[in-house]
């Protein structure tokens, strides 16, 4: 039997409207309250009750992983998520291109985003490429994503993951030195090549023609490369290793990409899978059908309700929960074959309208298939999954569907 | 105030019928259904949600324990079922008597159950009993139980569980050697005497009269000895030391009743309980009764539902679980003094007829007695539990039970 895992990013809500709704109690949604009803509904904490969770960390967490154990920063799955060959030893980093200016005190911060840069990407990272360190035998790769993003790790012996930041985060501050976070050779190693990296990005970057351009044209030149987040690479057992089953991610967003590589999973593209409101989501569905052909396990992340969120827009989110549920939801309920597949859809935490960021609140929660006990809830949304015959748990949601494909593991005899 | 813990194995079911029913909602159990009435209900993960459990490690984690923490295989509870001794320190082994061929490439497997022996199991145990090892200070206990299967376990200074096994459960493969699975000259040591003892088991069985009178017969002779799953003495601390009781087992199988033994627990032996679908349940209910007089708690094992599930058997299933009801629920629900007694009802797994396994789903349960808040539900079963008072929970049914008798140490002051 084979699994479909739905993770709505930020799909739980808080009341919101004139009516005290949530967005997904406004949304209109006859497809998951169809598969609401055929199913079971409960709430999870996507960690725990009372954590409130990153996107990192409550994706490891609802993909069966303890993330207080193994989770030991962001710039991993950056790095994989947008391309990067991470191996055991390196060190990643989340990078950003910024605007500093020369002063008498040294380099100073104008914009951590560089304005915002919407081009040119490719150039520097073409430059930033071309960058080679004095401290002996580290080496750089690195990416550029969207905008003013990228991701960045350092490849050599001895190197450690304890360095601070080079991002003061505060315009007119000075940029950080890292410094090393905790004692031995290693994270000194690692600062000094920071601090080398850092110098050197503004060196070969500061009189790039398109940074003469960008100035020529009034906008703030990407002038410095800074990092900040530094990971190493955890031990993930493989879901494959553990479920016997090949599965496959489809993310537009590069992080989700990213946590799926981490756990094994091979990364599907999707034309005009974007990470965004502008995503294609009968694309996705039409991929997901595509790839149980060849897959056991499809985990397909869908962006929008978290930017829409973050964005704090009310009609946005609720507007694109009724895209999923009309470009997505629906054409896996006509086309699936039940008797041979069960589907989870959740979110991986709340993001709350009105602040705009992710809470602690639990999330609602479906499961449909042929082994599923059935509740007598008919509609899916926070309040509704409060009664479903689920009731409340924490993270687990790939493993409980793993089981219902009859997939899992036995701890014990 | 008393306890009693019911544990019907394998309990919690999926949908099965054509109404989508499982078998407990399909069976017909008024006293059940009557404890529901007067107690409260709720949904029990085993260890947690989404870990399937295993038999040991479940019941460990419903008794109070971390299987996490505690666990370190099977052996060891068979051993102690069986009516060995062990000692902290002692290497327990399950064991089974098989059937193989001697080829010029060694011993090649035939039948790792030696065609399942019906009888004579006493000779070969005695057998067994004879033989000596040359590894210096290793002594070898053994004990058959039913059919092929029996524990073993090797006694001496400095023996290691990290031995592989010497089963190869596969036919025509050739009999595994077993090779120490950590540094250290303590695993060498064990390994060495398991090889000692395979090789001995041989040579003192394949000429066994019993054999030799199962060959004429056109039967498989039992002449060797396999062993599996090596581990050492978990420290569990004792139920009566926890919560300062006198507590008693009642079980059929030899597992449970070595897990309750290995939580300090006596064993009564009920004449007719055997484990299986033929069990005297009445026998059982009667003995719990008399047990009351002297103990505080009595846990009471319940084996046929699972082994009905195993043998995907639905209607069998649900003829024991009614079974369960009229011979053994309803006796304990007319005669107990329920002004000083609290009874837990629930399984230690879910058990699904399609799958013929154990699963994930979580398993109802119902506390009764004069301490317990009373919730509206009145019936008892995976539905109906999902909409009781005591909600979704992980684990601790024994505690809980213990707390209602105001038996539960405090954690904190």
């Amino acid at each position: 039997m084979k699994g479909i895992l739905v993770i709505a990013d930020g799909l739980g809500g808080r009341p919101t409207d004139m009516e005290g709704r949530t967005c997904l109690e406004a949304a209109r949604t006859p497809y998951l309250d169809e598969l609401a009803d055929r199913g079971a509904v409960g709430l999870v904490d996507p960690i725990g009750p009372g954590i409130r969770p990153g996107s990192d960390t409550a994706h490891l967490s609802l993909l069966g992983y303890n993330p207080h154990e193994l989770y030991t920063g962001r710039g991993v799955f950056e790095c994989l998520g947008i391309g990067l060959d991470v191996r055991p030893g390196d060190i990643c980093f989340r990078a950003n291109f910024a605007t500093v200016e020369a002063t008498k005190d040294g380099l100073r911060l104008v914009d951590r985003r560089a304005g915002r840069i919407e081009s040119g990407q490719e150039e520097l990272a073409a430059t930033v490429g071309t960058m080679r360190l004095k401290t002996p035998g580290v080496e750089i790769q690195f990416r550029a994503s969207t905008e003013h993003r990228g991701a960045l790790l350092l490849r050599g012996k001895d190197l450690s993951p304890h360095v601070s930041e080079t991002d003061p985060h505060e315009v007119g501050a000075a940029i950080h030195t890292a410094r090393p976070m905790a004692g031995g050779a290693a994270a000194k190693r690692t600062a000094a090549a920071v601090n080398e990296l850092t110098c050197q990005s503004h060196e070969v970057l500061k009189d790039l023609p398109l940074n003469r351009e960008r100035a020529a044209a009034g906008k703030l030149p990407a002038n410095i490369l800074l990092v900040r987040g530094a990971a190493d690479c955890p031990h993930i057992p493989s879901i494959s290793s553990i479920y016997g089953v090949r599965g496959a991610v489809i993310a537009g967003g590069a992080l989700y990409r990213g946590v799926a590589l981490a756990c094994g999973l091979d990364s599907i593209d999707v034309p005009g899978a974007t990470g965004g409101l502008d995503t294609n989501l009968r694309a996705k569905a039409e991929a997901t059908l595509a790839a149980l052909a060849t897959y056991d396990l499809v985990f397909v992340h869908i962006k929008g309700t978290d930017n829409a969120a973050h964005d704090q827009n009310a009609a946005a989110k609720t507007a694109f929960i009724e895209r999923i549920d009309a470009e997505f939801v629906a054409p896996l309920l006509e086309r699936l074959d039940w008797r041979s597949t069960h589907l989870a859809f959740t979110g991986d935490h709340t993001t709350s309208i009105d602040y705009g960021d992710h809470t602690a609140d639990p999330v609602p929660v479906l499961f449909v298939g042929a082994n599923v006990r059935r509740d007598d809830v008919t509609s899916f949304n926070e309040r509704s999954a409060a009664r479903g015959g689920l009731l409340r748990f924490s993270g687990q949601v790939l493993p409980m569907l793993m089981s219902l494909a009859n997939r899992c593991p036995k701890f014990g005899s």
